[in-house]
């Protein structure tokens, strides 16, 4: 089953303790591509300028990218450009140029209105909307957000909430949402308003999936090495809806796989720059590591009587 | 078998959003006893001032603590006055008396000395030294610390873990303790140095156990109220030596089952003020709650095939 994703198709320069990248693939729709293609095929929406080294997009090309709806304008592609600390957990922006992205109108070309999954990668919620009025009969739409939209955009956003299958934001933004502390509060005002299911994710800390009378917790993969965090949770988000998506299904048991392919992808993205460690990746590599995670989670209950009373 | 647990024996006065206690039962020693007692016998030492309502732990000493190895001097008790902020994770301390805690000199009774599982909760590392001085052959030593002993003793803090089998600490006193921001990496400096397993707690995050060449999460359980933190993480030590010291044992499925149960000792330590959560706390609570944890971690790869490629 194919995936729509729109959202952003940027450069990004990047500085971490360990090294240096300089106008390195980057952006939402790229990472979350990068990760979702080992499950299923995406359509990418959105929009480079003439700088772009669209050549290098290949690679997701190859791994059954449909690029036909990146848009190539006249001027500057979005590029981003940051420096981490010493702990990875903080970083600064240096640098952002919107350019051509500024005034990006999402177009979903004919052969896309068809897709029944739908990711809306981190762009403005009204944006976001326009999608979803593209999209002929869209089933499973998947859709991130950040502080700078709950902030501006609140309205359009709570509105959009309403087309949303699953919202995936990180700690922070669910809490700023619902403005509620506790996550598991926060979770239900977010799917009272449309959502049958949130993903939070915490970065080191995993993700949680909160739905109707259940939640799942993946682990986030212990690295001694977190080489360079941008994309993780775009590349999360595409581990998740790539898996669904390959599944066509929504059923309990896929949603927790869909969880841990997740995380495995997030995990994957930090081993180096860019987009640069799913290149080498195979399904071998993606089956060792959820190996990990069930090594990392697994117990069972002593079946010889209750070990408490 | 029997737990020798050493550390304090307090009289708290706390102020959550929820509601507020006046000179309540708290201290490291009552929480990891009331967590511990689920499952072992716990002989507890400590020192209170004639001020402590010490029939108020009868309720410990009905679930197997032998409480002979408290001291009763002249003197107030250790006090500490806390308010927890509105998010629950950060709080200021109002006050802290130290009274007879202030001069504190554990001494073993000759009944304890025989204990082979010795829980040492958070005093200044050169009594924790003195503690196992007095045990005539320890095998399994559990430990937990702070910032203000990882700063002010270090050199008698690194001598002890050569005699710790599990360290256990938060996320921040992994790093400081290791001068590492990377917990893998933390947790390797601290093994390196004597124990074989590192226990890092992160509040709601849950907890991970790092051993030789293996982790393990336990989750945190999402609780839509958290209604007093205080006490969490020595009801987490004491669900997890509660359950090895019941077990006898330190195979890896037993340590995953005890991280599982320390997270659920955890969880009921913050529903209610002090201790007070485990006094209507049974077998069949705790056996649900387990159920609980696996429910939200348990997770199967597809038997007809890989599901990636």
């Amino acid at each position: 089953m194919s995936i729509l994703c729109v959202g952003s198709v940027a450069l990004d320069s990047v500085e971490t303790p360990f090294g240096k990248a300089e106008r390195v693939l980057g952006g939402s729709a790229v990472f979350f591509s990068a990760a979702a293609t080992i499950f299923s095929p995406v359509r990418i929406v959105g929009v480079v300028g003439k700088d772009y080294p669209f050549a290098d997009l290949d690679f997701l090309a190859g791994r059954g990218a449909d690029l036909a709806g990146i848009e190539r304008r006249d001027g500057e592609s979005f590029f981003w450009a940051g420096r981490y600390h010493y702990d990875l957990n903080s970083r600064d922006t240096l640098e952002t140029r919107l350019g051509v992205f500024a005034d990006f109108e999402p177009r979903i070309p004919e052969a896309f209105r068809s897709s029944r999954y739908v990711f809306l990668g981190n762009i403005d919620p009204t944006l976001q909307h326009q999608v979803l009025d593209q999209v002929e009969a869209p089933e499973v739409v998947a859709c991130d957000t950040m502080n700078y939209w709950i902030e501006g955009q609140r309205k359009e956003l709570v509105s959009l909430l309403e087309r949303v299958n699953v919202l995936l934001v990180n700690d922070a933004e669910a809490r700023q949402l619902a403005d509620e502390p506790n996550l598991l509060k926060a979770s239900r005002w977010i799917r009272e308003r449309g959502p049958e299911m949130v993903v939070v994710k915490k970065g080191e800390h995993g993700a949680i999936l909160f739905a109707d009378n259940w939640v799942f917790f993946a682990p986030g993969y212990p690295l001694e090495v977190v080489f360079d965090p941008t994309g993780a949770g775009d590349a999360f988000a595409g581990g998740f809806m790539g898996y669904l998506a390959r599944r066509a299904s929504l059923a309990p048991d896929d949603l927790r796989r869909a969880m841990i392919y997740g995380s495995v992808m997030g995990s994957y993205a930090v081993e180096d720059f860019s987009i640069n460690r799913f290149r080498s990746l195979d399904g071998a590599d993606v089956a060792d590591r959820v190996d990990e995670f069930r090594e990392m989670t697994a117990f069972e209950t002593r079946v010889d009587g209750a070990p408490h009373g």
